[in-house]
């Protein structure tokens, strides 16, 4: 008998509310009861966005949305700015760029968020660009950029600002419509407790506005498509009926928690991995922009990464994850999203100093648990 | 208490192994677990699509899949054929125009298949014809396209044959292979007997040529990166990890059975449908092309078609589904499709004549039933 625990930042741990909700025998998605549910889960969404705009869903991956983002509001030769300094951040050139969208990049170091007056000189110096392309948590890194300040810089100009917050809405503060956010996009396994499968954008009137000079072509992603369907209540393809019925759980628990609740508890758990990791001696690796969401830290000398990763797994069952890209074999990851609380911080803290020490690496057992409890039991 | 039945040509009810398999904690991606078990259901999905081609695993509604096959193959300008007899194959060419390419239909009257010949005619006076795309069940008529003659007709020029198979694969005789498919589209939320939230694709050698001149825009449909993840047991992006889960279980469920068996069994269902419906005096809506996934009826006359489809679920919880666009009111659908079985006719059937007996249809009670027991039986 083992239990398993899975840290990672996406996917998460499931309520098993939630996958008992989605285990019950499946309705049809054109009747009244479905219609019902989805309206409500509309209202539920706009409420964790923090947003009177509609947020639709999508079925896809994250980068689905991130692409409906991308074909809605642009035409070919447009020219956006995207910040990258992570695998998420490039993923938005890289979108664009197969559309035949000219990118300028802000090349940010891996582990960094950007600074806003960056973005903001740009902005003055290119008046062609239409878009901000940014992330509030880069998983890859770790690193959460401050939404606001770039909310604040954009929303002066005629460029829109769009935001991936897969890894971040739910866990992170973030207000779509006090901080001028005209797209944001996330996706259904991170803090929204449920399996891959869904993914979700808030669009503003800015924003909608653009969509009318879009010329990319699209026909699965139109946003256009999506608000008519939306008016009675549906999607315009087949939804994962299901996970939208999980979804409807999920958002009713956070909502009773409270959504400030739940952005408090995130916190708590982020700085208690980030105590218990410096209490244990190891180096963070985004210390300048820490996330709610995801902890990355440095593979101490000595240790081989891939291999403190594999006997978390195959002796305590405990899953977390390694750098990508070129932080590869030398970043971990911890993530403390979704259905998450106290003991899951304690019990991957305290797994991590059993293999360490296992490993030759020099701590005192229980200093990092320690060092986490300090944070968890304030 | 009341036991729902649920007779929509997608989504379909849900072995209940199918839907436990999916309640247990979720597990990552990344990992040799996860990775086993895709591998396994890629080699599960060969084998119900009968063919030696990749079939790819999309996160997205069918139609994210059909529009993968258009983006993936041709070019703005391109000209393709669309045989258009009811909503299903309308979106092909929907799509296509999407994206700017030409398309000639073949339009057809709904409930009617298309004449194998007259494909033949227009590609030998239009040369120019890249694709042509057709349905294998057009799930608004019920129609069945006869794809083994269009195969044989499509083979011998340069275009590519392109089947949206998403009611019919699985229930269906459809033999990728053999019948020279290119490209095969299908949904989980039929025969495949999961939530609906997956597509799959299979891309021939000859389909695979044509993704190397196709200019089309594309990032999350992209088959050449889906090609090049399957190498290393992935996808590019994340997938409906708990969906997939799912699908390892129905086609395991599906090849126990036997492929064979599965199809007879669905041919036995339409079959036991159609002579059930004639024995209640009612006309069949596509009587020269059946299918084995959907069977259309037309509303007798002085029967209230919405009322009779509010009815069969507010008295009985028997879900059936009614016609779309302009056969909405005028005929009914009964899936036979996915996890289904002999008393699940016999409930739909009895379930009908209850129904159309209290609206003052005249009809003997269990006549209707006996003829879907005399086909059911045998």
């Amino acid at each position: 008998m083992r239990k398993n625990y899975l840290l990672t930042p996406g996917p998460t741990m499931i309520p098993p509310e939630v996958s008992l909700e989605m285990a019950k025998p499946i309705i049809h998605h054109r009747t009244p009861v479905y219609i019902e549910l989805f309206k409500k889960v509309n209202v539920a969404l706009k409420e964790v966005y923090r947003t009177k705009n509609d947020v639709f869903v999508m079925t896809s991956s994250g980068t689905g949305a991130m692409e409906a983002a991308v074909v809605n509001t642009l035409s070919a030769g447009d020219t956006v700015l995207v910040v990258k300094g992570g695998k998420f951040g490039e993923r938005w050139g890289k979108i664009a760029e197969a559309y035949g969208v000219n990118v300028v990049y802000i090349d940010i170091e891996w582990g960094k968020a950007v600074n806003p007056n960056d973005i903001k000189k740009h902005l003055q110096e290119n008046k062609a660009i239409k878009a901000v392309f940014t992330t509030l948590v880069e998983t890859s890194t770790g690193a959460r950029t401050d939404i606001q300040a770039v909310g604040n810089i954009v929303k002066d100009t005629d460029a829109i600002l769009v935001v991936d917050a897969i890894s971040g809405l739910g866990a992170e503060e973030f207000r779509t419509d006090d901080w001028h956010v005209d797209i944001a996009v996330t996706g259904s396994q991170k803090a929204l407790m449920l399996p891959p499968g869904l993914a979700f954008i808030s669009v503003s009137d800015k924003a909608w506005k653009m969509t009318e000079k879009s010329k990319l072509p699209k026909f699965y992603y139109s946003l256009k498509k999506a608000r008519k369907s939306l008016e009675d209540g549906e999607t315009p393809f087949t939804s994962a009926i299901s996970l939208v019925i999980g979804l409807n759980k999920s958002l009713s628990m956070i909502l009773e928690e409270g959504l400030d609740n739940v952005i408090k508890r995130h916190e708590k758990m982020g700085r208690a991995v980030r105590e218990a990791a410096k209490a244990m001696g190891l180096e963070l690796f985004a210390p300048d922009a820490p996330s709610n969401a995801v902890t990355p830290v440095k593979s101490p000398a000595g240790i081989d990464c891939g291999l403190f990763i594999k006997k978390l797994k195959s002796k305590y069952d405990v899953t977390i994850i390694g750098g990508q890209d070129h932080v590869k074999g030398k970043i971990f990851r911890i993530a403390h999203l979704g259905y998450m609380d106290v003991f899951d911080i304690v019990i991957v803290i305290s797994a991590m100093e059993m293999v360490l020490v296992e490993m030759g690496y020099k701590l005192e057992l229980g200093k990092g648990v320690g060092a986490a409890q300090k944070v968890l039991m304030a």
